[in-house]
């Protein structure tokens, strides 16, 4: 696929994958009158039907990232070149925030107001690594054992990690940065931003000597995949 | 196959639809004590799995269209012959009121009971055109690379909306004229379904658009579907 | 296949399908605070898990029918003798009720306490037969054009149709007669069933008579399969 | 696959799926102002998701047990060896309280605290038979005759059986055990553990005869497998 498609694709992707969590968690609280259990069961399974869609639909087009923890992870692993993993983190940044204002235009909000909702202190650093390793580990042994179910994989382990870690698990940081400038029940204050990056990015490495762990290497590699 | 047929197909997935939109918003609101987070949960939940299982099992016979803007898309594309568009289009339209009738009749209530719920404004209308780019979008690409999981996508994709959107994702010429005809969760004002109309054709045909820029034309065409 | 193998699918089949109707029922109304949308979301999600399990790990034995109306509709469609249908049927209707007294054991009641849920009236009839004949159409298409996915297929009908019709899709003769036995949320009163069956009866022989219009006989059988 | 990988893939599995376990009831009770229904339905739901992942992506790997009960079923049909089995189990439960005192890290919570919850009585045990009874038929029917769709058999089962058994369905002795060492919405009462570990062997070992019954043995074996 030629570089300028794919860039749209990851543009598409990511923006209407932004817009999908920050438009359910302000419809959720419009709804659910102070339920927040209510608002993320709302919020996580919108967030896992559009990532499976986009997943599904966008991954043979760009690899349908969205993330640029996982274009990272793609380029340590050689599956993507260095000019192309920027150009790819570029516009996923770019796109996020888009996600983000578009999210605010359907409900009549300013298009970016900063976010103030307090995530910061371990519990939530150790959750956003947790997130992110059960993301790329799931990515990685999934992209090997199971390449046509990956869509419904993402979109399942998100909708468990939005529940089971503190932080609602963001697990990318374009993601990250683009809730920073929204105050509706997904934003994160910007002073948090900058720590659960790097939570992320270590949760990510570990991962991705994990998957290295539990891959084969060599010659074997194509026979396992062959039966997966 | 014969098109009496494929117009049979379409009346009976387009007035289930309807019934299971109207109807489990009706349900909804009976239950759920005012919460309307629990009756988006249940009425969108109950729509992504009636739309799984009648494009799933209707789709080989009619396309499984039930909705004018994917009708005049695909026939844009060339997909189906004007008089047939023109006869999917009407048979969608009276299908989609004997569903409401349907789901007020199980429910004892008036047949037809003209809608009140206030929808308009540009929040609302840019909700309905994006609502409808990503219906048009999850289809053309879906078809293209994932025909298998087309019922899985629409059904995912139509969750997510109505969560994501200010409007809850109408998405559909058909659905918004007959959810004119309900006074229920899920009713709309008469006045307010012409600027619903004009928004999803824009959203639809910025899909047209954009899908074009996202497929390859020509030869490659049959090299990448291969791959998917 | 054996027929009492057969047999013995359909008793494990039908029996842990009541478990699951009844017993998440009587969990959901012990913790939803009186708040029935969340009952009915816990009964319907946890029915169709049941059943996408039951359907797909027993179907390959006998088919999975555990509903006297599928065999009754498979029988006059020449897919099974007259003494196996018989057979079926007498074991469901037993295995119904068992089902119905294992939940209760699970949750410490009375092994049989006869319903008092009132369901009559036009509108409750008209539901069941609607959703008995959407239940048949999604089988006898679903067998037809997506045989792999019939699990998932009737698991997602039920789920919708306890949220549209007005009666929570009951759709199943041996379900009504075994709910007559419960006074817990799934019950029914059983001065009500009798009339149940008949608009079940109903909706299934519309859906043959539909299904044979839907779908072609004759050569071009093997074609439209080939196609799905 | 080497010993020590796929006793990394158990440890894996089984750390993560506590940690969804307990992670999304310490959640869901945060959030969910005492309703007790959300609760349950964000628990078994993040489960379920959870578990669909791990089964998926692990599975290739370990054959994904993550349960003292399956490992000794597959032990006891001669698919594993028994030094093989000892080392599975010994890892499941240490990688259960693993997973225990992630959650608890995750939400800023002492790392082992005994759980107070009473979960004894007949109607508790006949739970867990239940419970244990069909994870295991699931399991075994499953591999038989849907391989693929083990990881969605294992989830849905699970979702259903949380709801529709009085002890929200344990099924699993690592995991009982590892729960004993939470207070929060997943915990049991130490005191309470070895009656459901018992219960739940009786389960998995009706689950294990009534499986023999119900798949051929000999040549018929695979010609029943072609077919599934």
């Amino acid at each position: 696929m030629p570089l300028p498609r794919r860039l749209l694709a990851e543009f598409i992707g990511t923006s209407l994958l932004l817009a999908a969590v920050v438009g359910s968690g302000i419809m959720g609280e419009a709804l659910s009158r102070g339920n927040d259990g209510i608002v993320l069961l709302a919020n996580a399974s919108a967030t896992a039907g559009a990532l499976y869609v986009l997943v599904a639909v966008l991954g043979p087009i760009s690899g349908a990232h969205f993330n640029p923890a996982v274009t990272v992870a793609m380029r340590w692993r050689g599956e993507l070149g260095l000019r192309d993993a920027v150009a790819y983190v570029i516009v996923q940044l770019i796109a996020a925030l888009c996600g983000v204002m578009l999210a605010h235009a359907m409900f009549g909000l300013p298009l970016v107001d900063p976010g103030t909702h307090v995530r910061t202190g371990w519990p939530q650093w150790l959750s956003e690594a947790v997130a992110t390793f059960g993301l790329l580990l799931t990515i990685l042994l999934g992209v090997r054992h199971r390449p046509k179910a990956l869509p419904a994989l993402v979109a399942s382990y998100i909708f468990a990690a939005y529940w089971f870690t503190a932080s609602t698990s963001f697990a990318n940081p374009a993601v990250t940065l683009a809730r920073a400038f929204t105050r509706t029940f997904a934003g994160i204050r910007p002073l948090d931003v900058a720590a659960f990056v790097c939570a992320q990015g270590a949760g990510a490495a570990l991962a991705v000597g994990i998957a290295a762990l539990l891959i084969d290497a060599g010659p074997s590699h194509r026979g396992s995949r062959g039966t997966a």
